[in-house]
């Protein structure tokens, strides 16, 4: 038995192959596939509104609460291919019901890679029919099958008593060159209703994927998954499922910051002393997104001014002369104006934290993890497409 | 006379000298001076709530709409230095309605540079002695003292039967270590009153200054002022007005895009087929402030994915099956699906122009100026502060 990942909780298989949609050679499908004895299941997509193909085919598969099976490509988004696309999505989740014996109704489908390309359906065909074949205890071969410009593949898992789940997951945000998306597949062998998954996965994705912000950029296809096999014959309480599920949750979110691209600091922003947790949300990404606070931190730069030019634009309740600024716990910035020592504050470390009181003594706070902006992330980001 | 800038028209004076702020030791103070017969004025400021010093003196300053007189640093944006800020921001305005013979009301105060240092007034306060000795047809070295990262000064004019405009500008949105802010100064010998140069003013920087989109941030510094002397006798009307204070603002706007720190590429993005202008705004905005598109725009790269995958986030509406995209007039993306030879279309000069349609049939349209984001927009912003 794997000792992480998706085939790690009871009641999962899993698959990889190389259909040889990737230029690269490099593997570029992965199936997973619950053997119940339940089939309960839940999923949040990306909010955008330009959706990919598979969005669209795996929005439907999960709207009676129910997944058997979830197959992945890399190398290609399936998105803005229209009607071709639409038809490509869900031939492949077709195909999959067939290979692996399950309506097509019970299959949700992920891609991942450049938009605009149509699939290569002869190659994702074959690869179907390879994965069907390859079916058992492969977590880590699926989980490196989904990386794009990942440079590690991401698994993560918690045990507990008599149950457990597991987890893989590839990109953040939209990183990379065109190449990129957060697909994230959760396992679990408890025993739980559709609606208890849900409200774990949301409740645990609003915390973690959901304030992981690198670039602002949202992707076509973010899509995660949460299956649960209930093979364990355990039910735990919803507290239970809601803190196991986000400990996979933080654990991947933690390994896609490590490793987004051109990433040199890791920036934890943390808001308080604002009117409610969305406001504190919206200051702490408002902060997270400004460019020129990103390139402070590349500098190891504790350019406070821009933290407070970055807040000062965000909706959110504050007292504009009463505004605190934290960089790693030492005081940057008091009641809007520099701290006694401000300049000097050591920066120079991998991992940076901000904490921001927007001053009104309100209860409001919430936590953003971002990355600083770097020249590697304009050197990926920049090259060519095609 | 001079050919440009602000003492084009007749009515003004101008001085510019070195007071030891800057450490480069460049000049860093200037003054301009309307001699009348009239007074009146409009200005507007920074929407970022958190307000420098000089922004809260010639707030208040501006409020009966009349300014004899604008005094300007560079080097220290006197912006977040609390109760002491305010008092040199005061103390500076204080001087200037000494020197010239003014009331404290008719002096407004503009600062760019380092947020969170104190100014240091001995310097300040000798500067503008000098100021009051030199003042004369100094426009351009007024307009070179208030350079602060900007390559080049910029100035500005347009001449209309027997009345004129001038303007003189530096940086742009928030560009640099530190050292940018938006400051424009606009005169001219028209006579109009208050009330039609602010709606000139507002209806010029509305189209310009507002949509000329860097990186998203905003200084805690932004000052645009109009000043009229009326010293021509001639009243223009009202759409006159707008027009040639629209002109030399889109000129000093142009200049502002073509000197951004670190720009390879000047692109326009024009969003049309939404419910409203300030939709179609939103949509601009929302694409010329994603990373990831303007990554593809330092490289030339015709990613159009990137325009969807960004588009699909903004507050506009849109029809996500009937979206089209246009580089340099040629379609790369119809009804939401790539265009033949969309990956072929050059983009190695300069300019770059994305048309974006949303499909809704609507009649919405916005223009927004941006950049591309490059290696030297990285270098040059996380160059250490202090």
């Amino acid at each position: 038995m794997s000792t992480t990942g998706i085939t790690f909780p009871a009641g999962f298989e899993a698959a990889a192959t190389t259909a040889g949609i990737k230029p690269s050679g490099n593997p570029d499908m992965a199936l997973v596939v619950n053997n119940g004895p339940e089939f309960n299941a839940a999923a949040v997509f990306t909010r955008n509104r330009v959706v990919a193909s598979p969005v669209k085919v795996s929005r439907d598969a999960i709207a009676n609460g129910q997944l058997k099976a979830v197959v992945y490509n890399s190398g290609n988004a399936n998105a803005c291919n229209g009607t071709q696309g639409d038809k490509d999505a869900a031939a492949m989740q077709t195909l999959v019901a067939q290979t692996v014996n399950v309506e097509v109704r019970d299959v949700a489908v992920c891609s991942t890679g450049l938009i605009g390309e149509m699939l290569p359906m002869e190659n994702v065909t074959a690869g179907i029919a390879a994965l069907g074949e390859g079916l058992g205890d492969n977590g880590a071969q699926a989980a490196a099958a989904i990386m794009t410009t990942d440079t590690v593949r991401k698994e993560a898992s918690v045990s507990k008593k008599g149950w457990s789940v597991g987890a893989m997951g590839k990109g953040v945000g939209m990183m990379a060159p065109s190449l990129a998306t957060m697909l994230v597949c959760i396992t679990t062998d408890a025993s739980a209703t559709s609606e208890a998954l849900n409200d774990a996965l949301r409740a645990a994705t609003a915390v973690t994927f959901d304030t992981l912000d690198i670039d602002g950029s949202t992707s076509t296809n973010d899509t995660v998954i949460l299956m649960a096999s209930g093979a364990s014959g355990v039910e735990p309480t919803q507290e239970e499922l809601n803190d196991a599920v986000f400990q996979v949750c933080s654990d991947i979110a933690d390994q896609l910051q490590a490793d987004a691209e051109g990433v040199t600091k890791r920036v934890k922003i943390t808001v308080e002393g604002t009117g409610s947790d969305t406001q504190a949300l919206n200051a702490a990404r408002t902060l997270g997104r400004d460019n020129l606070f990103k390139c402070a931190m590349f500098g190891s730069d504790p350019n406070w001014g821009r933290v407070l030019a970055a807040v000062g634009m965000a909706d959110a309740d504050m007292d504009p002369d009463n505004i605190s600024v934290y960089f790693n716990d030492q005081p940057v910035c008091l009641k809007t104006t520099g701290a006694p020592g401000a300049r000097e504050v050591d920066l120079s470390g991998t991992d940076i934290d901000v904490r921001v009181d927007l001053g009104t003594g309100g209860e409001g706070t919430a936590t953003v993890r971002t990355t600083d902006l770097s020249h590697d992330y304009v050197e990926i980001n920049s090259a060519y497409s095609s």
